[in-house]
């Protein structure tokens, strides 16, 4: 191996978004990585990027380059991120696991995109207040208690800190980024809700308090949440 | 390596839905399993499999056991059976790239799903018909043309038959089947579509070709598509 690799993050520049997960994962690393679309040319190099003219284009943000690899989808470059940095399990049962884990948080970030795009990503979301009321409702009726219910029940029997035990996996950093979205998104729901997930809560704070994690979340390399991301917080939607 | 392993499939056994992207690789594959909730106990012993009693559970179906392995989530599952089977390339980048491909079909999946069930996978069809409408027309005027065009665009430039040039992956097979589910889902819209994509359709007759996709779709073990899938026929969705 020659020296460590510098990594390139294409991802939109103003939010946090799927982006956030590879983040998280690339400063738990301590690796070397430039946010490209946040600097200088960066958004148009995304765009040609995405043209494809040279490689096969990936079909959205976020992707990675790491040497002549581009690697697109976040659960993707997260199973590439795990595997060179110690943030998965090397046998191939744990490392299916934990990328199994991660598609399932995809899942989940989906929905919580969906509470306020249900009709269309196209549509602003003024045009779309009524079903986005009623999908909220239906969000969080059944699927917060279904999906957190879930990895609440998986870190119960992990036997350790984290979510496969002792050691931290890039799907920690993700759930912690879960309990973050949902406390900007939605506070009041999130706060009569974390008493049922007490282990994530716990795991939430595990993970802040890493000193990695906690100097990027203090750095102007973290992005605050905002309404043109994931986690949107529009009061009529938190009652 | 002993011999060839017998694979035991578990997912819902009324409908195709996500399952069937994993039967269209094992049929490719030639390999030996079992749809276990079609037969017998097959429906209790898939749910005391997700109860996670021995092994931590899967969140949702379709899952495979594989020996000891037991894999969820539909892409995770043939970046399994991929490098197994010889539906992958086997070099790093190759690897990625087609699991990359198969997590935007996944995404792609979620939506066509989303278009009768915009509000929640808890109410019926009936009690979301206006949003449904919605979001169907949102789906055909944005969606569809996006995600279509851009792997029409990769099988331009594959230099080959196949999505990455001249051998088969399980990307294909997923491609045939959403040009299947389009055109049960909504046949007139599809069919005025389809000369966008001309590449595409002749990918699905070229796997629908195959010998072994022949016998398995012209067999009892295809399930039919039907209202209780993801691609489902509704005449007011279609115009």
């Amino acid at each position: 191996m020659g020296p460590p690799m510098r990594y390139q993050l294409y991802y939109w520049p103003g939010i946090q978004g799927r982006g956030e997960y590879v983040r998280l994962a690339l400063e738990e690393a301590g690796a070397d990585y430039a946010d490209v679309a946040r600097s200088g040319h960066g958004m148009a190099a995304m765009m040609k990027m995405m043209e494809g003219n040279s490689s096969p284009p990936p079909f959205a943000p976020p992707f990675l380059k790491a040497g002549k690899l581009v690697i697109g989808q976040t659960a993707n470059i997260l199973l590439y991120l795990g595997a060179r940095h110690g943030l998965a399990p090397k046998a191939e049962a744990g490392r299916l696991w934990v990328h199994q884990l991660q598609l399932t948080i995809a899942d989940f970030v989906t929905e919580v995109h969906d509470t306020h795009h249900p009709i269309g990503v196209s549509l602003y979301y003024e045009d779309q207040r009524a079903p986005a009321k009623k999908r909220t409702e239906e969000f969080w009726k059944d699927r917060v208690p279904k999906y957190l219910d879930y990895f609440e029940r998986l870190l119960e029997r992990s036997g350790g800190s984290y979510i496969t035990g002792r050691r931290l996996t890039y799907v920690d950093l993700s759930l912690f980024q879960l309990v973050e979205g949902l406390r900007y998104a939605f506070p009041k729901r999130m706060k009569a809700f974390e008493r049922n997930i007490p282990g994530l809560v716990d795991l939430h704070d595990r993970v802040a308090n890493r000193p990695n994690i906690k100097s990027y979340i203090e750095s102007d390399r973290r992005i605050a949440f905002n309404e043109d991301g994931i986690f949107r917080h529009y009061r009529e939607l938190d009652i």
